[in-house]
């Protein structure tokens, strides 16, 4: 771990690794996750799904379902409220089909029984009348004059006349003269890169248990990254007070974004309410990957000129993605990300968001920004074999720094680029020999994170022990987090903090664990809210000894007085003030509620060396190294394993995982034998290395690391599989069949 | 209803009758009480009971019982920490006996195991080998010389030497010259009164669902008036640290104070955590009556002087209470609430807390005072008879009121005695004719109420309703008069805001519903979380405007321009605020703590008719009336029900209810058929008259009003019963063979 900075020298919890609070819970099964909520009188759900990518629903007959003995309701999308607009539709439309089924696995009706077997038989009881329709659900496709229309009307201002009505939003932005920036490169590459849908992958499918009353008042247990998030949908959707609806979630078995928004959670409540009992439905994993929301995938034109010294002069993009069967690709931060690392004279940017017969996407771990990585940071690889440039070299040389402009446009404030680039170059994996048939590729990446809505609350209990009651889910170890920064504020031992994840009801609003900001925000909240109570704490001090709280400090978990009063009493405890707190002037907290907007974006740079049998196409991932900017790292295993985790993924979308749909436009892969992803035995030991430049918008300094992670791998692998191969894949994933292709068209 | 103050003419919502907010789930069994809650992979626990009164346990076997299958483990007083002392060891000692069992039906041992049936079976395998010792349950044996000693060394200083170890306490309060006080006086009184042990009668048994790690995190949730109470006790019986237990209240089906303490939560922790199980505990009906905490017993000696004018020159009492076998009984409360209505010149108490082989008492409803109220105003209510007054008319010429110093010390503020008498003297019932063998009797009775520590945060939600998160479970409908103050103090309506009674790990400290605080304490916190709340609304629509935050008013719902802006701006309501407050802030929140001290106690009259059959001593409650000050009636129809119910409970007291113990020192009718409490056709329809003598101590003038109610009826009905007999009851309860006994005594 490299300590750039002084200010962790000051530190007596932060940095240290402690157990997690929650690790015995998860360790021992006694941590309860979505699908082991209960409650008595519950029924199962089961959700039926259209077979048909676009068809019209003429239809729905549920006599024979509800005839079935054990069926206490079916809802359709008429047990949906109407006249929703904007993405309260799109939700609506996604969670229950309503004049077309829109995607293979789309919801068109709902069932509860009193078994989750006789729910599953009863679904299939319901009778659906379809009328096939054309589909499209490849992006390039989708965008073909000649490509079945899937909803008119759903493009936005910004698409230009003439445009297939599948082209929903249109982006451009850019700057300085392309032309002249092109004429000053000494090598200029123009290629296409696509990169396939894939999915989060999280272990644990979505799960819930719902129940509503016919009063509007309700309660939702349910799986997710983001409460409060599925309190507003769920609301919207079904046209609730966003209060009555109390929104509790349980552990989550893996998200990674596709748990910040809703699927089965308004369904069950729909049905709870026509039931009159609580309703509980737990997908399962093929539902998962039919009806969930997986990243878009990404069609990509790059230009890139380049200077016989590594220069980067100008740089072009054309970004097509699609994001299912409604707007909301992430095109817009595929384009930002794409050549964030970089300063470069001139860039033009246009990207479109296309709509396909398939899933509504979701965000996934840096939503969009691996494409867009891919795409450039292969680019730029290309350029520097051709000219045999070291690809670090030519990075740092044209790498970004506080003061840059970034090619998105705003000005960086300050950040760790630099510091990855040198720490990778100095790192015994990149100068270490490679064996035969191996290459090596690095890449660099980019996530902005995020502050977003935060509410926390900190209360001292009568033993003077703490709890920080928190609204983000604990997805990587936050409840760790959160204790060592409210132990650090306080100066009280990590083990006498208890970090709550609390339900909808008992706290301000929340966004959701997402934009790798939870250990951000509400970590700033956290630390914000310990002061509040250290402040209290001082006053009451202050009261027994008589004298003013200004004279008063908090130092190592006891009030001190300090100045001319130094030395007049001992140090009071924390555990002393609280056991009298109750006649002192009562209960002692402390609040933060803010939308903290000092979030510092995190870089990171990616070495792996890569093994191809020329035989097979076979990749081996022979050794991975993660370099990444944490700010400060809190808790730096956890910290370590977003870096590995991120890097899993990235290999997983880079080698393996793919959207796989037939020409029937029914999705050919929904298992996990199929759509693979890396289990332990694809992986080495991914290596860490630790860089820490401040966050100047934290008082800890902390940046998010949760996304970075996943941008940089899939670049550095296809550059890889270039050096072990000499030829370059533009396409993802690269599996044995294509790399065995490209190596045999190469000769 | 009565309305003696002008405040109220300025509300809009506070004084109305909306429906519960939980009203609907109650109804159709969707709520959740103690019971309901499960976890997977949960065992479920059953207690061994001692079957002798008073014995030495000399060896627990629980070799057999751990030998049945399905069973999963066995805890006895060696899984509690030792080295406990004061109230923490006699909890812990309660919850688990060690040396000795000191009451029939005191918990010895427990199992866990994985079905109800087998861990009741495997609770009968345990083997318990007793040295049964001579017990004593009755008050006044326990403090004769002969009496068996229950415990050497519980008396605390105030016990004069030579005394029986039982008695742990002696108070001793007064004032004025008794002697010259009872010269003064033209009749003089004396007798002693007596009143048995009875339960709350809550129809719901406790349960709790219990999971309790190796590291000493757990979480529990339970059927309780004060998770925060269950919560420090449970820590300090097992050696926890108060913030790693994690407390969720159930629904209540019923307390009255008898939920405030625990009894089976600890032995479900200490079974989860030998099992690494959660565990399930639910009592039986007769565990509840055996092994609960039911009231003190008590022995009363009175002495009154009156003049001819109805003036009472001196009081005297000597209060003897037994609370089981530990200290704790109410004698204070009983001693300071038995004369509280009255000014008296010369005044002498004395108690005694006497410890006996009976369960540890518990709280229930203002309790000692209804003793107390029983023997003083039976007393007052036999002079009035004898000197031929008024018994209204001489409470009227000797009630206190705001200035009055009462019996116990504190000088009274606002108070509202005099306007209940009053409003009782005016009612027609009180002037109604009475039927042949009838009788009409009068009470007065007191409850001192209680602020205590008190935390409630308040939210606005995306879309402008509004949430409470609270931590007083709602028994009586707290959770409507809650959403009422808070409709109030923002202006908006009653149904967009939601009350929810939240987890310990979600808030601040909290006493529990208890000491009829909840409506006052939390009631000031949401309307304090209320104000905080509109300051922050009135600022963010001042930033929009661009004008100073001081010239912006809260007012309907709505931030309106004030002063020299008035009308500059059209009224910004609260929904559209909060759909900006993401970008305009972060969330708005309320928040506050304190240990508020500004309760108003309650004083009520009741009148009764009582028609007793002179054949069988069969009493027919004919007529009832209450009349109390609410200070103000938040939501009067649950106002009323407390009333009602604090006079049901009071008649079962009065008529019915009692412990009986056995020769043997066994509880002989613990069952709801031989304990028997008034059904609905035991009880006339109950008149109300709500008196508001608004409570200078809270803004809306509340005044708690659940516990005052059970004071008067006591004494009330056996003055009836007196007016209709001609003979006067000074035992509890006024049973028939009791009354036919009196009356064929009295000839």
């Amino acid at each position: 771990m490299m300590a750039l900075d002084d200010r962790k020298t000051n530190f007596k919890y932060i940095g240290t690794r402690p157990d997690r609070p929650d690790g015995l819970d998860k360790v021992t099964g006694r941590a309860r996750y979505g699908a082991d909520i209960q409650a008595p009188g519950m029924l199962h759900g089961a959700i039926v799904r259209s077979p048909h990518a676009h068809a019209r629903i003429l239809k729905i007959d549920a006599s024979k379902a509800l005839a079935l003995k054990g069926v206490k309701a079916v809802v359709t999308r008429a047990d949906f409220p109407t006249g929703l607009t904007g993405e309260d539709w799109n939700l609506q439309e996604n969670v229950m089909a309503g004049e077309k089924a829109l995607y293979d696995g789309h919801a068109v009706a709902a069932v509860a029984a009193s078994s989750a077997l006789i729910a599953r038989d009863a679904a299939k009881l319901v009778e659906v009348e379809y009328e096939p329709l054309p589909h499209v659900t490849d992006v390039d496709a989708a965008m073909r004059p000649d490509a079945p229309v899937i909803r008119e009307g759903a493009a936005d201002y910004s698409v230009p006349e003439g445009m297939h009505p599948n082209v929903v939003r249109r982006i451009e932005f850019g700057r300085g003269d392309m032309d002249a920036a092109f004429a000053e490169a000494d090598e200029v590459l123009e290629a296409t890169y696509r990169t396939e849908a894939t999915h989060q992958g999280y272990i644990e499918p979505h799960a819930c248990l719902a129940q509503l009353g016919a009063d509007g008042k309700g309660e939702l247990w349910c799986c997710t990254q983001g409460h409060w998030f599925v309190r507003r949908m769920c609301a919207s959707v079904l046209g609730l007070d966003a209060s009555q609806l109390r929104v509790t979630p349980s552990e989550i078995g893996g998200g990674f974004g596709g748990k910040t928004t809703i699927f089965i959670d308004p369904v069950a409540l729909a049905l709870s309410r026509k039931a009159g009992r609580p309703v509980k439905i737990v997908m399962s994993r093929s539902e998962v990957l039919r009806a969930t929301g997986p990243t878009a995938s990404a069609s990509m034109d790059i230009k890139l000129g380049m200077k016989r010294d590594g220069t980067i002069t100008a740089a072009q993009g054309t970004f097509r993605l699609q994001g299912g069967a409604f707007p909301g690709a992430p095109t817009a931060e595929t384009m930002q990300c794409a050549f964030a690392c970089y300063e470069i004279p001139a860039i033009l940017e246009i990207g479109y968001d296309v709509i396909t017969n398939r899933p509504k996407q979701a965000a996934y771990r840096a939503p969009g920004a691996p494409m867009g990585a891919f795409a450039a940071e292969s680019a730029i690889d290309e350029l520097c074999r051709r000219m045999g440039l070291d690809p670090l070299e030519v990075r740092l040389k044209n790498a970004v720094k506080e003061g840059s402009k970034s090619s998105y446009g705003p000005t960086y404030p300050r950040i760790g680029l630099v510091e990855t680039l040198e720490a990778a170059k100095a790192h015994p994996h990149y100068s270490a020999p490679l064996g035969p048939n191996q290459g090596r590729g690095v890449a660099s990446g980019y996530w902005f994170n995020w502050g977003g809505e935060t509410s926390v609350s900190m209360a001292v209990s009568e033993d003077g022990t703490v709890q920080v009651s928190v609204g983000t889910p604990d997805i990587g170890g936050s409840r760790a987090s959160m204790s060592l920064m409210a132990a650090e504020a306080l100066g009280i031992p990590y083990e006498n903090v208890r970090c709550n994840v609390v339900d909808t009801g008992a706290l301000g609003v929340n966004e959701p664990t997402h934009g790798s900001r939870a250990t951000y925000a509400s970590g700033l909240a956290t630390i914000e809210a310990a002061r509040e109570i250290a402040g209290k704490l001082c006053q009451r001090a202050a009261d027994k000894w008589g004298i003013d709280a200004e004279a008063v400090i908090w130092e190592d978990g006891c009030a001190k007085p300090s100045g001319p009063n130094a030395g007049d009493f001992p140090p009071m405890p924390i555990a002393e003030i609280a056991a009298e707190m109750g006649q002192t002037g009562g209960p002692i907290s402390g609040h933060f509620e803010a939308t903290p907007n000092g979030h510092g974006g995190s870089f990171g740079t990616h070495i792996v060396d890569i093994e191809v049998d020329p035989e097979t196409g076979r990749t081996t991932v022979v050794r991975y190294t993660v370099v990444q900017d944490a700010g400060k790292a809190i808790h730096p295993a956890y910290v370590e394993g977003q870096f590995q985790g991120g890097a899993a993924q990235g290999i997983g979308w880079a080698l393996n995982e793919e959207y796989i749909y037939g020409t029937d436009g029914r999705l050919q892969n929904p298992v996990f034998l199929d759509y693979r992803v890396p289990v332990a035995s694809d992986l080495p030991m991914i290596d860490t290395v630790i860089v820490e430049v401040p966050n100047p918008g934290h008082p800890y300094g902390v940046r998010g690391v949760g996304e970075t992670g996943i941008t940089p791998p899939l670049p550095a692998i296809a550059n890889a599989v270039a050096g072990a191969t000499g030829v370059r894949l533009r396409q993802l994933p690269m599996t044995p069949p294509r790399i065995l292709a490209a190596i045999q068209a190469n000769g």
